[in-house]
């Protein structure tokens, strides 16, 4: 019997109602003690790293759980985390990068109703998230409303339905079909030892700013976020393709002084959905003529994680734009 | 024959190759000259008012195509207008609130490829966009890929598709079948005189800042978005039902000292599909509790334009708070 190890992070899943609100408060142990159905699946053993609304996950909570998760990789045939579905995309994206050459599985699961509600989720994305875990495919995936989801393909789509998250700009990886793991699309296995990637010295990580504009974005905006010093870079939500506004309210001065101030300046789609192609434009060509950094087909939660690892990592602006378009575990192209 | 007045305002559909890249170029002649269809359809007047890129597309460009189609709507039976795609839902969402009591036709169309490349989606969408302002139906629509949207439901969805909008939150108000208009859903019919609203002195609209979140968001973002005087409003693009950072990187804190600042703070959420409650968790009373504004299930490119337009008007918060929580043009519920 495959051995998984199960981290809760607090979310929805094992919230409980308080008299402020919904809060954190169940335990790995009450949601195994809850579905009896998962002890007939492998050997289960729990660790409760954390207890926070997802909504207050923070860069600095990726590095406990990573180290967590890496800890357990050691020990276990594979790992299954709890997690609120409001930042799940976010952290499902880092530690696909932080944890390379993943030779095992770690999937991340929660659900919209909590385990102590009629008609939960969580016990049937639970069930199926573990089913995928002991599956064995490699990779850091999100198992949620009966879908396989790459982790750097993730996004969280709708705000109540069971069905949260959907695969953005690739298939996706598999499906939970009359109970059983079918998987259709899994990521590449790597070659070599499973290491743990990130810099040494930070707690947290390089503050990374989202940009999302509309008409009326005032440039000023930029030249704030350049000298709040903890800012290394800026992700900008720009509209279709890659258009970024660059007459009358122009973006691209402000994004000069900041790739000249050393920041990394990557501009994804604010449609969610298809490639940026910053070529066919004039107000894609004048972005790009600045260093602003394309990163073809890459969702906004996998642009802004993997420039915040990148930035506690390296400092040459080059490299860091090089390793930005390089597909590193299935997040690009 | 009905008797239809085409504004073009640039964008996509008349773009043309430059040695910059693509710039809007042609006239609405141009478009008119290319589709003998539209003769057999309707009497069309042609306006060129701009011709700008619509990711170039400012909130003072908005009061004059308004004053454009208001004035055409004394005159004709029905407007078409002609705009990118990037910011078309925006106009419309702003469009449909400066017209009140709209009893005429209002079409926005585009189009991904230009009216002077192969396989362009031009001709379909300006046909249909006609035939859907002969049809009579009064308000503001999108009429795209066979679409026809709410004016404040449409989001642009995908960056190349030639389905890229999508009706978030809302049935679609019609479709375009066998080459006729099919409308299921349409908005329903205002009593009374259209006027159209805006404040009178400023050519613009005041500063409203869209803030979507991401683990890390610096609380002092929003302090230096209160400095920046030309901002008074935030709309923030939340987490799921609507989730706003509570610990450690707090946000309460400064939309306090915003909504203290007399600026009004909107919550809507950035999963794009779905409700936002901010009753159900903690991260969300807290918010709630500092008198941020929640609109259910408005677009974020509704709320953007309706907190613009509310503040070019009003001064008083409450009033404003009362305003956007009211359905004004199917923009809510």
């Amino acid at each position: 019997m495959k051995r998984i190890l199960l981290l809760t992070t607090g979310g929805t899943i094992v919230s409980r109602e308080s008299a402020v609100g919904r809060v954190s408060e169940y335990t790995g142990g009450d949601l195994v003690r809850d579905i009896p159905e998962l002890a007939g699946l492998c050997e289960i053993q729990i660790h409760d790293i954390m207890k926070i609304d997802s909504t207050n996950m923070q860069p600095e909570d990726w590095k406990v759980i990573a180290k967590e998760a890496y800890k357990g990789l050691q020990l276990f045939d594979g790992i299954v985390i709890t997690h609120g579905t409001d930042t799940m995309a976010f952290t499902s994206a880092m530690l696909s990068f932080m944890l390379k050459n993943l030779n095992k599985p770690v999937v991340f699961t929660g659900s919209q109703l909590s385990i102590d509600e009629p008609n939960t989720d969580a016990k049937k994305n639970l069930v199926d998230a573990v089913k995928t875990a002991v599956a064995g495919y490699p990779g850091a995936y999100i198992v949620f409303g009966g879908k396989i989801i790459k982790g750097t393909r993730a996004c969280k789509t709708h705000s109540t339905d069971f069905g949260a998250f959907e695969s953005i700009n690739a298939p996706l990886a598999g499906k939970i079909v009359d109970d059983k793991v079918c998987m259709e699309n899994p990521l590449s296995k790597s070659a070599g030892e499973t290491t743990l990637e990130m810099g040494a010295d930070n707690p947290g990580y390089p503050g990374v700013f989202l940009l999302k504009i509309t008409p009326g974005t005032n440039p000023k905006v930029i030249d704030e976020i350049i000298k709040m010093d903890d800012y290394r870079g800026i992700v900008i939500e720009a509209y279709g393709i890659g258009g970024v506004p660059n007459a009358r309210r122009d973006l691209i001065e402000p994004i000069k002084r900041a790739i000249n101030a050393n920041m990394s300046v990557v501009v994804v789609t604010q449609c969610r959905h298809g490639i940026t192609d910053l070529t066919r434009y004039e107000v894609g060509i004048s972005a790009l003529k600045e260093g602003v950094i394309t990163v073809d087909n890459m969702t906004t939660e996998a642009a802004v994680t993997k420039l915040m690892w990148l930035l506690d990592q390296l400092s040459d602006p080059q490299e860091i734009k090089q390793r930005m378009q390089e597909n590193l575990c299935g997040e690009i192209g």
